[in-house]
């Protein structure tokens, strides 16, 4: 899978790329990563690739020219693959999304700086808008980043053996994962709870599954509507819900 | 501002925190970032920073003791500041929360690798849980830097004068941005909105507000529900919708 990635710091992307999952990925040949200058598109001697905003307002606003140019000119107008505008104003990236773009065997990806993208940009290069989440931030580098890993060890093979069952059951059930314990059975005076130190498979299997409902239940309660929940998942819920709702009865009695 | 961030690859803050605002704010002292290698708290010869779960499944679990040893030994027993683990179980990172983590002093931030953190790390280190997106990565080094960056720009001083108004209508109001468009006014076939060239400021004003609202309405309409409106807007909304509707009735005509 190839990504060209357009910024005015290509060269923050290497450091992260060097390591770990993502370096070997490279060094495989399963993932390769372009990073692109958009500042040596831009015509004037100044390279300049911001100006002022029509209509005024703070802030400055990226240039159409150089970005046009640069995504063009290193993938041909149009470009044939995805090009991706990084930008608080898109849909939101999430692990649905991350499956559905590694599907795709190379995806262009535009990074932001300063205010404002020209709409231009949004509207006549872009493929697709999208969003890390809700919030500011200087720049898109790290969105663009953060895609590049999430998208990247789904590519197959990326991932090995060992760490394919990593796809955990975040991404696959949609519930929230299960606490987990390893060794030492005790430190300080914290145990690893029992069932997981004596218990039999199948209860321990049961009990993870119940864990992971408890955790969606109290802190993601909007991923239940969506996740694929047995008959026996349905009944748990219930029960889990009634105790607590007898529990604080109990309290305030 | 002061971050402690606690990883097993800390070389790879520095490059990201070497360019644009994020630079002139360390260099200002307004910022400091001190990152630390878990590794180097691991007390066994081989600096075992992770092992098998209990209860068996894939994926190798972050041991308790090296974090623990970490963030104590960096910050004291127990730490004075906020202890967040970055996980994609938690609180979901936006705005609103970077606004209230930039009143804070001093943060501390645990990154996980590996398929999970030990349970004891969650329930007796760290104060805070805190998730990007609803997706999983290799780690939790771009989540840090992600936060790093959100929350270290609203620190005072860091956006300078004319920085600063980019602290855009997404996070003041709840809204998305406007579409912005700077020079050439014609660019290719493509010309910026005449009421950008030509129109009067109180218009312009007007205008912008009002395609904002359109943004929102039609990419996050969730949002609508928490952003502060006025009558004019509500009015606008209205209208809008109607008139939607009258076109998308007119096509089936």
């Amino acid at each position: 899978m190839r990504f060209d990635v357009f910024s005015l710091f290509p060269e923050i992307f290497q450091p992260y790329l060097d390591i770990s999952i993502l370096k070997r990925a490279i060094q495989n040949g399963l993932i390769e990563v372009r990073a692109h200058n958009i500042r040596n598109w831009a015509a004037d001697k100044h390279h300049t690739t911001d100006d002022t905003p029509y209509g005024g307002g703070g802030g400055m606003v990226m240039k159409p020219e150089p970005v046009f140019a640069a995504v063009e000119g290193v993938l041909g107008a149009p470009p044939a693959c995805p090009v991706i505008l990084l930008c608080p104003q898109g849909e939101r990236f999430d692990q649905k999304m991350a499956r559905e773009l590694a599907g795709f065997a190379h995806l262009a990806l535009i990074c932001g700086r300063y205010e404002a993208f020209d709409e231009r940009i949004r509207e006549h290069l872009a493929t697709r808008v999208i969003s890390i989440g809700d919030f500011v931030l200087t720049g898109g580098e790290l969105p663009a980043l953060m895609l590049m890993d999430a998208v990247g060890r789904l590519v197959p093979g990326v991932l090995g053996d060992a760490d394919a069952t990593q796809d955990d059951s975040f991404s696959i059930e949609g519930l929230l994962e299960y606490p987990q314990w390893t060794k030492p059975p005790v430190f300080r005076e914290w145990r690893v709870p029992e069932i997981l130190l004596n218990g039999h498979l199948a209860r321990q299997q049961q009990w993870k599954r119940q864990q992971s409902l408890i955790r969606t239940l109290e802190n993601r309660p909007d991923l239940l509507r969506e996740a694929p929940l047995t008959d026996e998942d349905h009944e748990f819920i219930a029960q889990y819900i009634n105790q607590r709702l007898e529990e604080s009865q109990f309290k305030e009695e």
